[in-house]
């Protein structure tokens, strides 16, 4: 009895929720690594916003220089802020979905899809990759979070 | 036995849980919606940051100067970020509000009024409706989600 | 029977979810406080964005002269989309974590030190102390995140 109840509040031992939290961490992961990507891209450029971070290049206006903007911060920076535009609520809508009872295979198709879309769209960003690439791979994770939050509001809707 | 232990891990089936997630994925999707206003307006007022989005206008300075910033997109822009500022803790925040064992009463009063000073919010935002009409639907929403922030420390509390 | 099926739906009873709770409430409040900032330093510094929001300042040119950009405003807007990109990852994967049945002794130690190095990082941020401080108060957050996620992939893994 014990073993069982323990288990019953151990989400992690649901196949779907164990998907979940594979396929989540791994995103999140990517989104966070945004900010070593946009760190390097500062560092390289030597291009910052705060002027306590230029300390260390001098003082005055020899360090004021580098209080600039630089194309390809910027362009990291973009691709960080539609992460969080997107993987933010495919989390959020997913762990509900998880925990709506779809069937295992439905649940990785949703989950795999908007991985790669996710992965691609972090390289289209940020290589510049031509159009329609980038605005594709931004409608299929789009897409893929959109059917999850259908199946949860059919579940579970309470209004 | 089986069907019950199944449904134990089912919070689906908790009602105060199935009333979070009908609101926070109704708030998600909002949220997301905001997106498709950006582009919206990125594509009908020819605004655009990305060298690449605007290569389909042809090649070289006639492109070039549909690389700037529109007040439209700008605003769109905004009241998303706007959303991720509030929306995210109160999908957060309403979660473990969820799991803390509220009345049904008091927990759909909480997510109904949150729910529809966002959407006013969004409204009022877009359509730049004279002050404070916009900041006292962000205060209304702001304040939803710090009560249900005090039931879930007051019942969590474990530092 | 019935109380303990009741309760084994009651994460809240879990006592690393209990702390993962507090201490997640603690840093989404804090996250949300950054809103309160950025709006004290509008408001004393009379920095707007939008032009709704200069309206009582007077018709025309004179409420004009408001919509500019102010160091210390855009200081807390960092701020606050640092947390964005800090605290949400932490939110999403320590919740992934919390039920990937840690020690509650190693979960709380994960949750403090996040949770101090946040608040260190924000009076970093808003205080302009000289780096690496902020610098390194963002690195051990990062790191505890990343912890965390390696934990929930080793026990949740399915790809």
């Amino acid at each position: 009895r014990r073993g069982e109840m323990a288990k019953s509040t151990q989400l992690i031992d649901n196949e779907v929720f164990r998907a979940f939290a594979t396929y989540a961490g791994i995103v999140l992961l990517k989104m966070m690594l945004m900010s070593l990507i946009t760190a390097y891209f500062r560092i390289t450029r030597k291009a910052f916003v705060n002027p306590e971070d230029t300390a260390s290049f001098g003082k005055g206006e020899s360090a004021k220089k580098y209080l600039r903007t630089d194309p390809d911060v910027e362009r990291a920076r973009r691709g960080h802020l539609n992460d969080l535009e997107n993987i933010v609520p495919f989390v959020g809508i997913g762990l509900l979905y998880a925990l709506s009872g779809p069937e295992l295979s439905t649940a990785l198709l949703h989950f795999r899809i908007f991985t790669g879309a996710r992965i691609f769209h972090t390289f289209a960003y940020l290589m510049a990759i031509p159009q329609p690439c980038r605005g594709l791979s931004w409608a299929v994770g789009y897409s893929v979070t959109f059917s999850m939050a259908y199946r949860v509001l059919k579940t579970a809707w309470l209004l």
